[in-house]
């Protein structure tokens, strides 16, 4: 009885995605998904790639936290519209759910902007499970986060389209096999491209960013 | 209507952890819930602390993660009894639920250990939610994660009686105030015991084992 429950919450969010989907392709936007377990460098990330992107692809950010708008006033500094949604409006969710992206456009301007990232509650199980409307998913995965996290959250990156490993300037200090790393996700998920990055020094980023550009145009 | 059906979960999961307290109490058993985000290093906390409180202190795991055996193939090697639970059996749950340690104690021999430690899913959101039963609760935050996340995820940090910030050895490394961590933490759970230590090289353990120690005799 409790799984028909979760299935029911999860059907009336694919309904709510596919209308949210609707509006993104009508207005010509893509959406990212960006997601990772707390800690990753998610925020940092998105920084360095607004730095980047600005204003070659106009974009707005939705950030998702329990509570706070600690990200969000981070991502508001590079000048790109933010909207912050705090879950515990909404019972303290552990993912941002579709009908919370549909709330959150009400302040979004889809008509100016190219680009809008979803950056997700900071947790590696729950978000996999729900649609957002988004074009694409990415995972971001830290080297201090251990090797094996794509076989302990396999959904998580089965249902990714791209990962990216980040603070790998962190290397040098660290037992870490990013080799093996790589082999873990492409056991879950054989076609996934994988991005060796640094958000905090700028090392790998282009590789990451050419993906952005052509997924964006399909 | 949802709310309704979390609220009705959460009571079930009450009774039944309050039967798993009253067993433990009963076989005169010590039970430790460890949580924290993935990959924040729970796995080599516990490899350190078994090394240094056995034989004195006789121990058993349940680890939970939603696939795989690794963690439990890791501890095994430490000589002590070790159950893995996956939750892919009960759903994929994101926690471990009351039930879920209630089937497990079926492996696990409570006349034959003084201490029981559940390193539970790597997520710093449901696992809070949950009773287990235990009789204390510890969250494991690696300084590669940023200070925030107290401010961030603040029921974890309130419902938890201690801190461990881990992997203190790549500080020279990393942007990273473990004051300002410290702080935060203090902001959600005034009384919160701290401890900054490397399971890695094993500095600071003193601290944490004093601690645990002390915790198991009321």
């Amino acid at each position: 009885m409790e799984i028909k429950v979760v299935r029911k919450v999860l059907g009336v969010n694919d309904t709510v995605a596919a209308e949210n989907r609707r509006l993104f392709e009508e207005k010509n936007v893509f959406v990212l998904n960006l997601m990772s377990s707390p800690g990753s460098g998610k925020t940092t990330l998105l920084e360095r790639t607004l730095e980047r992107i600005a204003p070659e692809i106009r974009t707005a950010i939705i950030v998702g936290d329990i509570c706070t708008s600690r990200d969000a006033d981070r991502l508001a500094r590079t000048g790109v519209p933010v909207v912050q949604v705090n879950t515990d409006a909404f019972g303290g969710d552990c993912h941002l759910g579709a009908h919370v992206i549909r709330e959150a456009l009400a302040e979004v301007d889809l008509d100016a902007i190219d680009l809008l990232v979803v950056e997700n509650v900071g947790n590696l199980v729950c978000p996999a499970e729900f649609k957002l409307g988004e074009h694409a998913r990415v995972v971001v995965l830290s080297v201090t986060e251990g090797e094996d996290k794509p076989l302990k959250y396999p959904l998580m990156f089965r249902v990714c389209d791209a990962a990216i490993l980040n603070k790998v300037d962190l290397l040098p200090h660290l037992d870490y096999d990013p080799d093996a790393a790589e082999r873990y996700i492409r056991d879950v998920n054989a076609e996934m491209p994988v991005f060796r990055l640094s958000a905090r020094t700028g090392e790998g980023m282009d590789g990451w960013l050419d993906w952005l550009r052509r997924a964006r145009k399909p």
